[in-house]
């Protein structure tokens, strides 16, 4: 595996799985593989959940690791040829992600959507540039649009508390008091249409995700209607996706109260579990006593990030 | 050892010095124990003592650190149930604590007192959350109210100095131009007690440290008085502590510079040795010549940490 | 090899090139010397190269390695004794530098030119501190008036692509938008002129690098005869060294656009390589086509900082 984006980089999802039990069963049973390897880990973005367990995955597999924080502001790129560099941009990125790839074998790349150019951030613009020069494999810690160690952890903690063999799974937005990136959402659709598992999305209008990453799941504006019969209710804010208004993209569209995920939301599944990434808005995405009760899995799919990263990690470490 | 805050927590303290004096012998030689095992330091609060000794003493151990630098501007956690979290706090501690838990097997903590609100600091409520909903153990890297780490080293470094079998020690308020927490004096009060030596503390009047830490030590107002007879002079600058008046809490009630340590403050000791915790303001607490001599520990104490550190993160490496 | 700051220092250049020639095929050979030693990069600057390839050398050599970022602003250090220090210094060098040598084997040390005063920074007086009172070996990861890894990978750089026994070496001014220190042509010059090369400077007047750097190089301030049959050009940046007028130290004395190297500039040379240390300012220092030609060796000079730096570390290692 050579890059770490989408559902496809994975193969086959059952594999998937099986060799994330066999990981969770035996952390440290593969160091052999990450023995004088350094891992490269650079967030343009701030980071808890996603610096520590990847982190952790990699000493797991005997990895050497080396945190870069690039602080977004004072360490410009130009990206653009033909410029004369006398302004606040002290380096060309076709130096800097070639010098990056230098000392290192695998990079994990954090880098946040700018939430004001569509094209831009849809085009993975950043990141690209990380695959195209770095001479590494490149995962994603987080992209413009993708999420992809979140979705894979998701699917691992679903795996494990499935109660039938195609579980009913839905993808509910809810409210947020600032706009977000559609990265998670984005990427657990896209993970839920590659499993054996019965998706709904359900959202305001205006908020439909992009066509490439809704894929085949059935789309429901009736959040009622569509957490029936839930056996695992997914709550995510994402700003407006500019789907069908380009202009509108980023912008918080909505903070309507009614979506966010209270008992009687929860009443309406089918004794469904509650999920969400984190961090977690309480009171606007869901409330004190569903988030704490034992049908909360949001610490169980934070402890699967660190089997996702250590399965992604492994397996390219295995294709170097 | 599941908690290290009080001295308490360390159990008979001649066993614990001679644990120390054997793991200063031979610092590389419990590698076996920290094996795939993972240290989390999390900082709400700067450092330099701190950090590099007890990630020291924990690559001693064998084991992976984390180090974990939050800004508590940055990234504030809100701490209140049934609250709509439409501020500026992104996350509840009930999420983010037990996730950092996750991913590691050992959590230290430094979280500095605010000195605004004495019940919340003396309470450590801060610490406590991580205790309670972590689900690993806990030590602290200094807390609102005591510094540990700082008080085993200091006894090792007695231990390591003491020309008799009962040393008098006595620990002195000196004058600063900021307000410091109590944390250091309370600490090294409480240790001193439970150790063997004749224990002294004396500081202005107002000054009173909270009667938990005083215990059974001679408090003596007159600072001559104190300082007669004594083996070892412990300098801190400390605001106070709020005992008698609790709305003075953390207030700087004296800048006396005759309080500040002199050669003429030397001279009435048994040859005393003069200590300090590090950072010292030299002219304020101790003048360069006290500080200089041969009779100054600040440097031992110092290198101590690294010692202090590795008991206690051995202690609880073999309880787990 | 007690300290690494000249030439000198590493003694013989041939067997320091046969010596990194052997670590380049070998970089994971000699991890029994960094077993249990532990390497502290202090950062008072900015870094990535030199972070990451320090940090990746002292990990092949088995080393366990602590980052400490110093914000030059946040923790400021008393330098003066006799001082009262009720400002905002709230530790004096002379404990923190001794503290920082307690937790570590070897030292690494980042502090650059403050480009005020030409006394201070030539007489390098931070990294003086830290040799005189770290009781640690101590090496530069560029100093007020040196760079001696980036010098030492340029030379190996240069053996690796030499076509004649003793090459024709060009170190050329370039204008620059910003006042940058002299570190990085001082340590150059000092090493050419060690090496078995044909070595040149050229740059504008007023730009004369200090004679114990400029040594026994040819000095031509027509650039395009000082780059006619050159094998290798070395362009860099620097603001005024100050030799001839003290009070210019530090200024922009010219932005003359026509020292940019460009394809017209290298069809000068002997069919030459492009070299230069990184960051560097497309436009203004050299354009993007000869930057991105096939002449340009400005990624394996960063990537043989990785080896400059495992031969140092590994020296200072077998010399514990």
């Amino acid at each position: 595996m050579r890059t770490f984006f989408n559902v496809e980089d994975i193969g086959d999802l059952n594999k998937a799985l099986s060799e994330a039990k066999e990981v969770k069963a035996n952390r440290f049973g593969f160091q052999g593989l990450g023995k004088n390897k350094t891992l490269l880990m650079i967030f343009f973005n701030n980071s808890l959940r996603t610096r520590l367990s990847t982190q952790k995955a990699a000493m797991n597999l005997g990895m050497n690791v080396i945190v870069l924080d690039v602080n977004a502001g004072a360490w410009k790129l130009e990206t653009e040829r033909g410029v004369i560099m006398d302004g606040d941009k002290s380096e060309h990125l076709l130096e800097a992600i070639p010098v990056m790839g230098c000392y290192c074998d695998v990079i994990g790349v954090r880098s946040f959507a700018g939430l004001s150019d569509r094209e831009y951030d849809y085009a993975e613009t950043i990141v690209n540039q990380f695959v195209k020069y770095s001479g590494r494999p490149v995962f994603a810690m987080e992209t413009a649009t993708v999420h992809p160690l979140q979705a894979f952890a998701d699917l691992i903690t679903i795996e494990e508390h499935k109660k039938n063999s195609r579980p009913k799974v839905v993808l509910t937005w809810a409210p947020h008091c600032r706009a977000l990136p559609q990265a998670v959402p984005n990427s657990f659709a896209q993970w839920m249409n590659a499993a054996d598992v019965d998706f709904v999305i359900t959202q305001p209008h205006g908020y439909e995700l992009d066509p490439k990453f809704v894929g085949s799941a059935r789309v429901e504006y009736d959040q009622k209607k569509a957490l029936e019969g839930a056996d695992f209710v997914y709550a995510k804010n994402w700003s407006c996706p500019g789907v069908e208004n380009a202009s509108d993209y980023g912008k918080i569209l909505s903070k309507d109260m009614s979506w966010t995920i209270d008992a009687e939301h929860m009443s309406w599944t089918n004794d469904g579990y509650f999920m969400h990434c984190l961090p977690v808005r309480r009171g606007l995405i869901v409330t004190d006593d569903v988030i704490e009760s034992d049908h909360s899995l949001v610490i169980p799919e934070a402890a699967n990030r660190e089997i996702s990263a250590e399965v992604v990690i492994k397996r390219i470490l295995e294709s170097l």
